[in-house]
């Protein structure tokens, strides 16, 4: 991080025409993003949503409300336009670039980024979702992406993803990389009952027993109870905080990656900004991990990025204060 | 409240592509907006930051971090754009329009719109802050100009205010609406320190105990220990009610107008939607008495309307959901 374009934002904002302090959370991220971009007069735009799109092998163990094939479908409503991300990144104006990196079928759909390692992840339950170099490869893929998005213009990330069962994945990991109780890091996902519920923690205990993941080791983490979107994403944050890009995270799956890339490079994690309070549960393990303190909770659960588009705004308002605001000597106004 | 727009959106949002419920407080928000619109496809465009601005004898006291004059150096700050409610609510796409109800001193400024009841108010530690006459003359300013701004398009408006002061005005009225300790609801305003507040707790205990304001009656409770603008925004509230159009709370003082609205006519409540937490403890309590729970948390305590214009384009996103988003059919999207 940048200290110098820190302390000369922080001087400027106690310029401006306000209370000492007074505009809280919009004052510490304008900080931060000095930090990050090295710019006293930062500037995020253009904004890119990077929707990583996976399929998990787990799925048939019947730990998701919606059957397998939603990750497809929903990627189709996604390149037409029609999804929660869509709507909410077009009122927020930000772009969103959509990959496969994993999902379980050929789709050939203009815009559609195909990436795909391979087709979904094995069934975690009777052995490793996925080969330690496949997820190596998901990884450097997330790198590239991020690489190539930053080179066309882009000045912040913002992760989003689908991938049917991805809860699933996304609260053994964390509970992995956390050493946390599985029962207290498993949710509803998309909305299954209390009786699925007890079923998808189960299933999550097992999926430990058998791969017996090393907490000390990301990747292998990653490899045996994790997925390719969430590979993916670890690999944007790592690309993004490379070239000194701020990377908007968005719920519970997303949360998880983020804290991958942070197990991997430790130094990632100043290049992090939450959006959203998640309402799964293993979410705020995670942001307590990460030591990010998401900036609104509208209690939404349907992921995509959704959560990034609806606090985009908000970061963009933050960088705007710090840019536009009048000072006390140009307004004419007396201090405190 | 319109039912029939509630239950037609609640009914389209089941259909869209997300898994049910899933975008939480937006779902909420936009059958809200239904209802009160009396419109399942409902707009809030364009929408309107009024802002009142007056000045409170009280200050004489030393309740205020800031000197009074600021009130006037901080209006002709908005009518220039330099100050953080123009910059956030550029960055919303929303107007302002700031009114001079009260303000102590002669202002005639382009786009300033005069509507002065008098000179600020009296010191209210030593008798009523205004004639009740007064007080009822600023809640009808409030209301004619909740009616034009209506009549020239407004679908949404949001209250933000100036009042060097007005914090402490504030803080007697809801302790008094409320019957709540005066300790328990006066905070820091603009910046005082602990001797400060101290100070400000007994001008406030002073101030109600001399002009003795009775809770059941609103007005008197405005004209006694409260504001001109305070007054001027419970009559936005009033007006927009009535016309059918949602009004936007900024923070604890346009909460506390807000509230002694709703004690004249109970009904406005549902037109209401909080906007932002605000630092000062009183907020708390007023939308516990309203039954509001806030869209964000940002440790905002500027005013002005700036958490108004922050949550805008949440309540925006709100609305494009409902009118943008695919549904299941339409998109080919298996249901759970």
């Amino acid at each position: 991080l940048n200290t110098k374009a820190q302390e000369q934002m922080e001087q400027h904002l106690n310029s401006l025409t306000k209370p000492f302090g007074s505009l809280g959370l919009l004052e510490s991220l304008a900080i931060k993003i000095a930090g990050i971009t090295g710019n006293a007069q930062p500037n995020i735009d253009p904004a890119m949503v990077v929707l990583m799109a996976s399929d998990h092998g787990v799925t048939v163990e019947g730990v998701s409300a919606y059957p397998s094939e939603v990750t497809q479908q929903m990627v189709r409503n996604f390149i037409t336009g029609g999804a929660a991300i869509n709507v909410l990144s077009r009122a927020s104006n930000a772009s969103v670039q959509v990959v496969d990196i994993g999902i379980n079928g050929e789709l050939q759909l203009p815009g559609l980024i195909n990436r795909k390692i391979r087709f979904g992840t094995n069934n975690m339950v009777q052995g490793p979702a996925m080969e330690r170099t496949e997820a190596v490869s998901a990884i450097e893929v997330g790198i590239e992406v991020a690489q190539s998005a930053i080179q066309k213009g882009a000045r912040l990330l913002a992760l989003g993803e689908m991938g049917i069962g991805n809860t699933t994945a996304s609260s053994a990991m964390v509970a992995v990389l956390g050493q946390l109780s599985v029962d207290q890091v498993v949710g509803f996902g998309t909305g299954i009952n209390t009786d699925e519920k007890v079923k998808k923690a189960n299933v999550i205990k097992r999926s430990i027993e058998i791969n017996q993941p090393n907490p000390a080791d990301p990747i292998d983490v990653l490899a045996k109870v994790g997925g390719l979107e969430i590979a993916g994403l670890a690999g944007i944050v790592l690309g993004a905080a490379a070239a000194r890009v701020p990377v908007l995270i968005d719920g519970f799956i997303t949360a998880v990656a983020a804290l991958t890339a942070v197990r991997m490079t430790p130094a990632c994690v100043h290049y992090l900004i939450a959006s959203h309070q998640s309402v799964e549960p293993g979410h705020i393990f995670v942001n307590k991990l990460l030591g990010l303190q998401p900036l609104v909770n509208l209690n939404l659960r349907v992921g995509e990025g959704s959560g990034t588009a609806i606090a985009l705004p908000i970061v963009r308002s933050a960088i705007k204060i710090a840019n536009e605001m009048s000072t006390f000597e140009q307004a004419g106004v007396s201090g405190s």
